[in-house]
C-alpha cells in the first residue's frame, strides 16, 4: 500500500482534509441525538425504564397548554413504543407516590418575545424531573427528553442525564409564504408541530404577495374574493392556527407586504394603486409593477381599518408590514410615471423613490402603533431618520443586519437561511447570526433578536414544502438555539437523520412523499430505476430553476426536480465515502467493494430507466441525465480498478475522463447529479492529472 | 410432466378450479383502469393527444361546482403529465375554437337524493365532449376521462371511447366515525376527495357515541366542553366540510345516536340520562349502559332544540338518529333498574324495551320532520308501527332489508360493508344490495336505495383510517355504481391496484403511511426485515382484535397491526402464483423459481428480524411470527422441490408438515399470517395426504 502514497495521494489529501477533519470531530460531550442540543448536557451512568405504569404529574403550577402538551407527549411515546400506560396518565396530584415524571412549573408562560423558556432536565434511575419557569419551558423540555428515548433488548428506556438548558435567541422563527401558493390549515399546522419538535417559537406568515392574498377580510372583502382565486384562510381558521401555535409556545407575526408585492391588492382595489389596474392576480414569478400610492391618503385610511382588522386575529405585538423590492432595477415604474405622484414627491420634497418609501413607512407606522403593534420589516425599511424602535429583518446580507445594529435597530437573519433556494444543510447550519468578528461587539451583539428559516413558495405545493422545510430546519433550529459552538458537522448530520424520521410523527410529509411522488412518475410501473437515479440529485439551486424554465402558478409542481430533494442524502454518502476511501490508509477494501457495487448499480441503472421512459413521458426530461449517471459510474469503476491495483493512468486519460464528467454537469430537466466531484476525486486518484480545485457537486 | 397429473393432482385442481376461473374469466368489454366500470363503455381505435395547449371550455351552463371542478381535474392532470399548460385553462367561452374537453351541462345539480349524476364522455381524435344534464353528472364524468389517462412512448393520451354511464344505486355512501377516535378536518377533507373519485356521493358523518361528542352546540356547549376532550369540529369546520363535499357533489348526512351509544351526551347533561351519571366519557369499547330517558320529557325538548340547531349547519333532508343497540343482552340496564321509566312504560303499556324504543323514536320522528328532515337509522328503529317515511340502515344482515322493504321501508345496507373488519376486498366486492334471490321481486329492490361502506373507528387514528378505507372502498363504490353483473374478482383487483395509487393525489395517506409506520416501528434501523414480514401479514378479522387484547381510546394505534394492512397485497399475490403452479400443465418453471425466491426470502428472514427486534423492542410481539413465516417457507421450500422433481413425500410427512404449519395460524400481537393456506397447498401436491377443504388465510 506504501506505494500508494506517492505525490499525487499527498495532494488528494489535501483536497479532502478539511472535510475529514470535521468527520472527525467530536464535541466533548455526547450529544446522543438531541437537536438542538442543550445548553449544558451531562449523561451519566444508568437509565430509567418507560414501562406500562408510566405517569406524569404536574406538579405547582398546571395551565391547559401545559397538561395538552403533557398529554401530546405522552401519546406520542405511546406511539413510538406500542405501550398500554395502563393509568389516567397526565394528572395534577400533588401528593402523587413517585410518577415517572414530575413537571414542576413555577408560573403559566405568555407566549411572547423574551419569554423565558429554559428548563433543566433530570433523568436518574429513579425518576425524571422536568422544571421550568414557565410551562413554555417544561414544553421545550419535553421535546429533548422525547429525543432521549432510546431502546435496548430490555426494552425501552431514557438515559440518565442532567440537562440545564436555555436558548441562545428569543426569536427563531419558520417564515412560510402562503401567498405564491397556498399553503392549507393542515400544512400549516403540522408545522407547528415541527416547529415546536425543534424548539422554534415564531411562525412568521407571508400572507400576501403578488400572486395571492390569503386572509379573509370581512372590512375589504374584495381582498380575500378576488385576491385569493378563492384560496385563503377564514377568520376562524387563522384564529384556530393561532391558537394551535400558543398551545405550542409559538408565536404567529403576519406579515402583509405593502407598499409593493402587491399585485393582488390592487387587483381587488385598484385605487389604491399608482399605476393601471392589473388584469388579475400575478402568474408569474418575480418583481412586478403594481404598487402601492403613497400620495393617496386613501391608502392610509385602506392601512389603518385593515391593520386594525388584522390586530383582532394576530394577538403577537409584532406586525410584518414587507417592505422588500418597491424597487426594481433602481426604478419603481408606477411611481415613477405617475403624475400625481411626482407633483406629491416635489410638494414634499422627497428626492427619490427611497424617499417615498421611507415617507410611506413613516405614515405606516403610526399606524402599526395605534393598533399596539411594532413594525417589522424587511432590509428595505431600513433607513437613518426612521425611528428606533422598528424591528429589521435582514435577507440581503449579514452586513445589512450588522449595518441596522450599528444604527441602534433590533434585526433578524433571514439571509442564508434561504431554504426554498435547495442548499445544503451545512451551508445554513454554519451560517451564524452572529459573526465572528472584532466588529461586531457584544453591546451590538445584543441587538440581533435572532434568525429566521424563509419557505418562499414559488416552487412549492401543499406536497412537497415540508421536504423544503425539512429536516433542514431542525438544524437551522440549532443555530438559533444552541450555544454558538455546536458546529459539528457530521455530527449534526448524524442527529438531522435521527429527527427527520421523528418529526414524521407529526403527520409532516418530508420523508413519505418522497416515494409517494416517484410513484406518480412511473405510473404504475416499478419505482426502482427511477429512486435510483432520483436519490443522487437534486433540484438545481438558487434562482436558476426558472431561469432555466419560466414558471408560473399553475405548472405542475410534481415532476422529477420536485420529488427530488436538497441535500440528497445517497449523494451525500456516495460523497462522504469516497473521502474515506482517499484518506484512509492502508486502503480499505470494503469501503472499495461498497463502491464498487453503488457504482455499477447506477452504470446498470440506465438501460432499466430508458424502458421505464418509454411508459413515462414525464421522466423523458431527464433521460439524459440517467445516460450521464451511467457514463459517469463507468468512468468511476475504471477508477475504481486503477486505485484497487494501485496504478495510475495518463494524465491523458485523466482530462478525457474529466471532460466526459464535465458533460454531465449540465443541468436536465432543471436538476443536476450531485455524485460528480466525488467521482472526479476518483479520477484524480487513479490518473496523473492534477486536481483543478474543490467543487461542489 | 404426464406422471405429475396423477389422482393427487386432479384433486388439487378442484381445490384451487374455482378462483383459477375467477382469474381467468374476463368481462367482453374491456375495463381499462376505469374504476366504478362505467354502465356502457366502448373503446374505439384512435388516441387524443394530450399536449401543453389543451384547454377545457364550460359551454351552456356553468356553475361554480363546475368551475371549480373543472380546474381541480386541470391541475390534476397537470400533476400526472407535468405538462405546462399554456392557456388560461378552463373557460366559457360560447365560440372557443376546438377545445380540447368541451363540457355541456344542461343544468344547475342539486346535491340531494336521487340528482341526475348520469353523463356521457366522448373521445375521438379531434376531441372530447363531456355531457351531462347536471353539473354532478360532469364531475362524475371527468373522473372518469381521468382515469382514461394513458401514456405511451408519444406521450400522454386518452384512448377513443364511447361512454354512457349512470349509477345503479342512488345512495352510495362512507360512513367515517369520528367520534371513537377523532378524524381532523383533513382526514375528512381528503377521504370526500377519494370518495369524489370513485362516484360516491354520501358522506355519514358518525359524530357522537360513549368516547366523544364531536360536533360544538352554542345550544348545548357541554356536549363538546364535556364531552370530546377538546376535540370536536368546530361550527365554522362543519360548514366548511359541508361545503367541501358540496362542491364535490357529495351529500352529507350527520349521525347523533340516540337513545344509546350515549356516555358522551348523558356525561354532558346527566340529568338527560336513564341511569347514574358516567364519571367521563368512555374510554373502553364495547356496548355501554348511558341511554337517554325516554320517560322524561326534558329528553324531547333537548332534541327538539339540538336537532334544530344541526339543521341548520347540515343542509341535507336525511337526518341519522343512530338508534342503535339499546338493548344489550337482550337488557337495558338504566331502563331497567329505573323505577320511574318501569312505572312510565306501564302507564303507556309499554310491555318491553323494545317497545320504549318505539315510543321514543315515535315522539322523536314528528320533532325531526318539524325540523324538515327525514329520519333514517339503524336496523332497530324498524318497528311494523312505524310510519313508512322513515329509511333503514341494515347492519345486521341483508334480511333484515329485505324485511324492511317487505314492510314498505326505504333502506340502505351496511351489512357485509363493515371495513373496519378488515375483510379481503372481494369478500365486500361480492356483495351486493340486491340478493339474487326470487324473493325479492322488481318492485321491492325499487325499495334499496343504495349502501354504505362503514368505517367505524376502534382501532384507527388519524394516521391509519386510510388505509382501511382505501383501497377497499373503491372496490366496493363499483358495487354501488356499476351494472350488477361486474363482478369479476380478477380484474377488479387488477383495476384496484391502479387507482389505488391515483387516489395518493388527494394527499390519502393509505399507500405512503405504510413504510412510515415501519419505519417508526425500527426505530431508525433498517426497514427491509420488517417489511418482508408485514408485507405477509394482517390484522385478525371481525372483533377479535379486542377480544385479544382490550383496548381503550387511549391505546397507541402505531404496533404492528397497525401498519398492516387489510388484503395484503403480497400474500395475496403468492397465493394466486401457488394456484397458477398447481394448475398449470407442464410446470410453469419460472413461476416455480419465482417461489422458491420469495419462500427463500421468508425462510432467511428471521435470523435479520431477530437482530432488529432486539433493537426495537415494539417488534418482540410478533417475533415468534416471524419465525413461524420463515419455519413454513421452509416447508414450502421443501414442497417445492418435491413438486419440481415430481416426487410425492408419505402421507405421514404431510402429516407432520400440516401440523407444523398448523402451529403458525395462531395470532401473536394481534396479526396473522396470510400465506399458510397457499404453503399447504404445496404440501398437498408434494405428498400423499388429503386436502381438507379450503381455508381463507
Amino acid at each position: 500500500m506504501q506505494i500508494f502514497l506517492n505525490g499525487k495521494r499527498a495532494a488528494l489529501l489535501c483536497i479532502v482534509a478539511l472535510s475529514w477533519t470535521i468527520l472527525a470531530a467530536r464535541q466533548t460531550e455526547p450529544t446522543h441525538s438531541l437537536m438542538p442540543v442543550p445548553a449544558q448536557v451531562r449523561f451519566t451512568n444508568g437509565t430509567f425504564r418507560l414501562t406500562e405504569s408510566f405517569t406524569i404529574v404536574i406538579r405547582r403550577t398546571s395551565t391547559s397548554r401545559l397538561e395538552a402538551g403533557m398529554q401530546r407527549a405522552l401519546q406520542r411515546l405511546a406511539g413510538r413504543t406500542g405501550l398500554f400506560f395502563s393509568r389516567p396518565a397526565v394528572s395534577q396530584n400533588q401528593n402523587a407516590d413517585k410518577p415517572a415524571l414530575s413537571v414542576m412549573v413555577k408560573q403559566p408562560g405568555e407566549v411572547k418575545l423574551g419569554e423565558d423558556e429554559s428548563y433543566t432536565l433530570t433523568v436518574d434511575a429513579r425518576g425524571i424531573l422536568l422544571a421550568a419557569q414557565t410551562d413554555i419551558g417544561a414544553l421545550r423540555g419535553v421535546e429533548t427528553l422525547l429525543q432521549l428515548l432510546s431502546a435496548d433488548k430490555d426494552g425501552y428506556y431514557f438515559p440518565c442525564v442532567r440537562i440545564v438548558d436555555e436558548p441562545r435567541f428569543p426569536w427563531r422563527g419558520l417564515m412560510i409564504d402562503a401567498a405564491r401558493h397556498f399553503m392549507p390549515v393542515d400544512v400549516i399546522k403540522r408545522n407547528l408541530d415541527g416547529m415546536a419538535a425543534v424548539k422554534l417559537n415564531v411562525l412568521h406568515w407571508h400572507l400576501s404577495d403578488d400572486q395571492g392574498f390569503r386572509v379573509e377580510s370581512i372590512v375589504y372583502p374584495k381582498l380575500h374574493e378576488r385576491g385569493s382565486d378563492g384560496m385563503y384562510y377564514t377568520q376562524a381558521q387563522i384564529r384556530e392556527i393561532v391558537e394551535y401555535a400558543d398551545e405550542r409556545g409559538i408565536r404567529v407575526v403576519p406579515e402583509f407586504d405593502v407598499p409593493g408585492h402587491t399585485t393582488a391588492l390592487v387587483y381587488a382595489y385598484p385605487e389604491l394603486g399608482s399605476g393601471p389596474p392589473p388584469d388579475g392576480i400575478e402568474r408569474k414569478w418575480g418583481v412586478f409593477d403594481p404598487v402601492l400610492n403613497p400620495a393617496n391618503e386613501s391608502t392610509y385610511e385602506f392601512l389603518d381599518r385593515f391593520i386594525g382588522e388584522m390586530a383582532t386575529l394576530f394577538p403577537d405585538p409584532y406586525f410584518h408590514i414587507g417592505g422588500d423590492e418597491v424597487e426594481h432595477g433602481g426604478k419603481v415604474k408606477h411611481w415613477d410615471t405617475n403624475p400625481e405622484i411626482q407633483s406629491f414627491m416635489k410638494r414634499n420634497e422627497l428626492e427619490n423613490n427611497k424617499d417615498l418609501q421611507r415617507y410611506f413607512n413613516e405614515r405606516l407606522l403610526p399606524i402599526v402603533k395605534k393598533h399596539k403593534r411594532i413594525m417589522i420589516g424587511w432590509d428595505e425599511i431600513l433607513q437613518d431618520n426612521m425611528p428606533k424602535d422598528i424591528v429589521i429583518q435582514s435577507w440581503r446580507g449579514r452586513e445589512s443586519m450588522m449595518q441596522a445594529a450599528r444604527q441602534g435597530f433590533q434585526s433578524i437573519l433571514s439571509s442564508r437561511y434561504y431554504i426554498d433556494l435547495i442548499q445544503p444543510t451545512d451551508y445554513h447550519y454554519l451560517n451564524d447570526s452572529i459573526p465572528p468578528d472584532a466588529n461586531f461587539p457584544p453591546e451590538l451583539q445584543k441587538m440581533v433578536l435572532g434568525g429566521e428559516t424563509t419557505m418562499w413558495a414559488e416552487f412549492v405545493s401543499w406536497e412537497t414544502v415540508d421536504s423544503r422545510i425539512w429536516p433542514r430546519t431542525a438544524a437551522i433550529a440549532e443555530r438559533f438555539w444552541s450555544p454558538q459552538n455546536v458546529r459539528d458537522i457530521d455530527d449534526m448530520y448524524r442527529r438531522l437523520n435521527v429527527i427527520s424520521l421523528q418529526l414524521e410523527e407529526h403527520g409532516l410529509t418530508h420523508e413519505k412523499n418522497y416515494e409517494m411522488m416517484l410513484r406518480r412518475l412511473v405510473n404504475g410501473n416499478d419505482v426502482s430505476a427511477l429512486k435510483t437515479l432520483v436519490d443522487v440529485i437534486e433540484p438545481v439551486k438558487g434562482y436558476n430553476r426558472n431561469n432555466l424554465r419560466e414558471h408560473t402558478s399553475l405548472s405542475p409542481l410534481t415532476r422529477v426536480i420536485d420529488a427530488a430533494r436538497p441535500d440528497a442524502r445517497v449523494a451525500r454518502n456516495f460523497r462522504t465515502v469516497v473521502d474515506r476511501l482517499l484518506t484512509n490508509t492502508p486502503l480499505d477494501l470494503q469501503i472499495l467493494a461498497e463502491l464498487r457495487t453503488q457504482l455499477t448499480v447506477w452504470e446498470q441503472n440506465h438501460a432499466v430507466f430508458e424502458q421505464l421512459a418509454e411508459r413515462s413521458p414525464a421522466l423523458r426530461e431527464v433521460l439524459q441525465l440517467s445516460d450521464d449517471l451511467s457514463a459517469v459510474a463507468r468512468i468511476g469503476l475504471a477508477a475504481l480498478s486503477l486505485v484497487e491495483n494501485e496504478k495510475q493512468e495518463t494524465d491523458e486519460w485523466g482530462k478525457e475522463q474529466l471532460e466526459l464528467i464535465k458533460l454531465a454537469r449540465a443541468p436536465r430537466g432543471q436538476v443536476e447529479l450531485m455524485v460528480l466531484s466525488a467521482i472526479e476525486k476518483l479520477v484524480y486518484a487513479a490518473s496523473e492529472v492534477q486536481p483543478s480545485g474543490t467543487k461542489n457537486k
